[in-house]
């Protein structure tokens, strides 16, 4: 069965239509699979039948923690790649939400893996570097979230990023990822065989973000394609690697052809993050900052100073759109 | 061309054959394309044109810092997933080696990234998950090694896995790694095209590491190979993450089937890890540690105490085949 919509899933039994997910019907209720007081439902029958889960790394489980107690009250996840950053966007969101007193604790630390804080309604943690290092933390963020029956979540992942054509410093918000053979899908090889998942973007939520930005920034933000490479060096065409035996024509080439199918930037993660989230049925968002032009050059330059400027762009914006949604629900913030 | 190897290297104009790295010559000396003082030999000439390199995710840069005299006594270079377990390793070869007075101190803090050690000859550090973060990291230290004409490097992983048919806590040293649709390559997209690299490690490392194993260490130690997965749950057959649409007899059927193979241990690195440094000529081997008997379940359990017990399996194998290499060498210490 085939919609109109182009999108299909794969599931065990061969590729077939996902109503709930169907991209022609993204903005209708019906899209996402959740139960009806908005809390998530996970299509895994083996979850309920588990006596306890050990969410190992989080260092979570749900017999020793209460889950719903912890996070019932979640309204959105913030993610992205280092420890330090996420650390920074909490004490961002304390101030911004004016909570007094937030102290930053980690509360995955024994874990050794993920550095997680929860400021108010937010959960902001980090996942590392690339797809299978952010698949880890977000689908036990998912479950986290199920177990919790938080309600109606939203995710953010706020990235850095490889622009192409436009001015380092750039915000792009993706509307889909790109994997490195060019396909709009995330490649996940179960059981031997490579599952193709769709990865778009919630197409509402990057319009509601973009009526976020304002005349004042001081920088520009962008919605396009984002190329999620496997690799930093030949994955995203650098001439700088250990490795490298083609020219910077066929660089240069490639990225021009990037260009022109809508990619605005580089990273390491869009195509599974839009996959994941759209399978879960919760909306999410990839905010990535430029720290370079791509077209200009592969280094990433040493001025540590404008590096971390750069990295509060996504953090603004993102700040910006959680504090509009809580402007007349204060009441909502514990 | 082919060799009777079987094993070739694709290229920029197709595939051709690589004699260096022939597993044929593997014992040879002529397999390393190692310079003659047996500093490594990279075959990216962008490099020697580069003024400066800034090595983004190390927090180094080869105009500031003199790579030369901070790092050209690296013998061994020691990588795993935490921050915390490379940490304690460092540790424990300070003890090993009898090096009085060590400070772990992370020389790539401020790249916020990831956390390397130095302790006499070996660098301890850690690569995060899976093979996007493993491959940046690996990528900048052989940059590192390079710049600093380290001589013979070898490169270990010391990691955590999940083992088929083998008790828990025993030990796997890795004879190549096997992908998710069960090849022994690893697949690179290189300017929209797969680069399918062989990822099989080092035979006389191999050997050399299981005659280490004495039989009063109370845990078995096998060499076999290991399937890296590019997702820890569906991709590794798991029922118990967000999403699964598989029945347990369909797990345990790929599980047998992974063994029957000769897979042993299934982690997310192995084929990357195998694949670059044979690209790079330098030895490598992947030592991990089995946390489960995958065909007995799938969550790793929450006994703190005897996960870190195990995870410290591999740094004494790994120690000791150190401290056999310096027995006689110690003045080699700096």
């Amino acid at each position: 069965m085939k919609c109109d919509c182009d999108y299909i899933l794969p599931t065990k039994g061969g590729w077939e239509h996902h109503y709930d997910n169907c991209i022609s019907k993204w903005h209708s209720k019906a899209q996402y699979p959740k139960n009806e007081d908005g809390s998530i439902r996970l299509t895994n029958k083996n979850l309920m039948k588990m006596h306890q889960d050990f969410i190992y790394h989080l260092g979570l489980d749900t017999a020793t923690y209460d889950l719903k107690a912890m996070f019932g009250d979640v309204k959105f996840v913030c993610m992205g790649g280092t420890k330090y950053r996420m650390k920074e966007f909490a004490k961002h969101m304390a101030k911004v939400l004016n909570i007094k007193d937030f102290e930053a604790k980690n509360l995955s630390k024994h874990s050794h893996r993920y550095a997680m804080y929860k400021v108010g309604p937010i959960i902001s943690v980090n996942h590392g570097i690339g797809i299978s290092s952010m698949t880890i933390l977000l689908q036990e963020i998912l479950k986290v979230l199920y177990y919790a029956k938080a309600k109606n979540p939203i995710i953010f992942r706020i990235g850095t990023s490889g622009g192409l054509k436009i001015p380092p410093g750039s915000i792009v918000i993706s509307s889909w990822g790109l994997n490195g053979t060019l396909e709009k899908t995330y490649d996940l090889p179960v059981l031997g065989e490579i599952r193709k998942l769709p990865s778009v973007f919630d197409k509402r939520l990057i319009q509601e973000l973009m009526s976020m930005v304002t005349e004042g920034d001081g920088f520009n933000t962008y919605s396009g394609g984002t190329m999620a490479a496997d690799d930093f060096y030949r994955g995203q065409a650098r001439l700088d690697g250990p490795f490298c035996d083609y020219t910077e024509e066929d660089k240069l080439a490639f990225l021009r052809k990037l260009s022109a199918l809508g990619v605005r930037n580089i990273e390491m993660e869009a195509t599974a993050f839009a996959a994941m989230t759209r399978e879960a049925g919760v909306r999410a968002a990839d905010v990535c900052v430029t720290l370079l032009d791509r077209l200009n050059g592969d280094q990433v330059t040493p001025d540590k100073e404008l590096l971390l400027k750069f990295q509060e762009r996504p953090m603004i914006l993102v700040g910006r759109y959680i504090a509009k949604y809580y402007e007349n629900n204060l009441h909502l913030i514990k």
